[in-house]
């Protein structure tokens, strides 16, 4: 079955892995998936052509037969659903790895991502550099937690999970604020999500292809 | 099995059924599963007890065995798995149903909440009055392509799934604001999913706990 998944023609941070077909590639790469990529323009990924697939008009996208997906969680539970590699198969252990995608994406990306609003939706705006801190400190509150949940471990619970892949690939956004390193344990938890032969490969696809080098995959 | 969950002692929002326990409640009634509350008061909820199940100290959890849970959508995903009657049984579909939870947690519910920084965290602030058009034209960005993707349709996807259950759940939180009137078939929407006796008995059993009422579940 052919996997196509859409990633910007030229993305916005250069190619420094932010943007969230990263992850989907990620995912991909840990199951040995081969897929090929349908890159789209800023002004393509507004068209209705487009918006057919992902009504927010973003990107990724995930097309495998029939089947069209969105959202990058939800494509990542797919992949892991349908492969081996990123679910554990005991049924609670499965059901915790899920609980972790999700706290991911809800309990600590939106956090994260208020600091775009504040540099770029609100860049020019006089209240800019005084929110700046208090975004950081709403982010604090939830690394906090996270950092003493982790610990010392490896991963979140027990082997590298899909939970692992999401959390990783949010915390990753933090590095340029120097944020993470206020918690050396999550920058390392970071690290050794970016040390995977996996991760590297998607990084390196996702990096040529904001270069204008995609190599063939 | 004996299913317990967390919910505020007293709801912050005096029983409008806002708390993410009630989109608990309502998976638990779809399915015909019973369940036991366990109400904490917000000094619990921070103490080591409580992030011992749930780390950054907030409620729902979901106690079920050796299970625990948090995260409101890990556990309607959960709840959805195990029970018939949340997710459809055709592979595709299944996975546009879980799509839609995701989209609704990540792309549609940050937005929404800032609504909450704005008047609470931030209610203080000099720019608060300035900032909130701002945030609500960022939520309409979100609710503008979900309407046109909705159109006449009852549910997002074919027959009520858990999607339309974490959608409606966040889009609920809009009703004061009126925003949810610029987007009748929104409006309509949440208002299909209100309607459901599911939800219906899990927002009587909320308002009985947020005035002090619990009535036996």
């Amino acid at each position: 079955m052919t996997i196509t998944i859409t990633a910007f023609e030229r993305s916005p941070d250069g190619g420094k892995g932010l943007a969230r077909d990263t992850r989907v590639r990620w995912a991909l790469e840990e199951v040995g998936q081969p897929y090929t990529v349908r890159p789209l323009s800023m002004q393509a990924m507004k068209e209705a052509a487009h918006r057919c697939l992902n009504p927010f008009g973003q990107i990724p996208t995930y097309e495998e037969g029939d089947l069209c997906l969105f959202e990058s969680g939800a494509i990542v539970f797919h992949i892991a659903e349908r492969c081996a590699g990123l679910l554990p198969a005991e049924a609670n252990a499965r059901s915790r790895a899920i609980m972790w995608m999700f706290a991911a994406l809800n309990s600590v990306e939106p956090a994260i991502l208020e600091i775009v609003v504040v540099k770029f939706a609100e860049g020019d705006k006089p209240w800019a550099s005084e929110r700046m801190p208090l975004v950081f400190d709403r982010i604090r509150q939830r690394l906090r937690p996270l950092s003493d949940r982790l610990g010392e471990a490896e991963w979140l619970d027990g082997a590298f999970s899909a939970g692992d892949l999401i959390m990783v690939s949010v915390l990753l956004r933090l590095r340029l604020s120097g944020i993470l390193d206020e918690f050396p344990n999550l920058a390392a938890y970071v690290a050794r999500g970016e040390a995977r032969p996996a991760y590297q490969r998607a990084f390196v696809a996702q990096l040529a292809q904001a270069t204008g080098n995609p190599a063939p995959v």
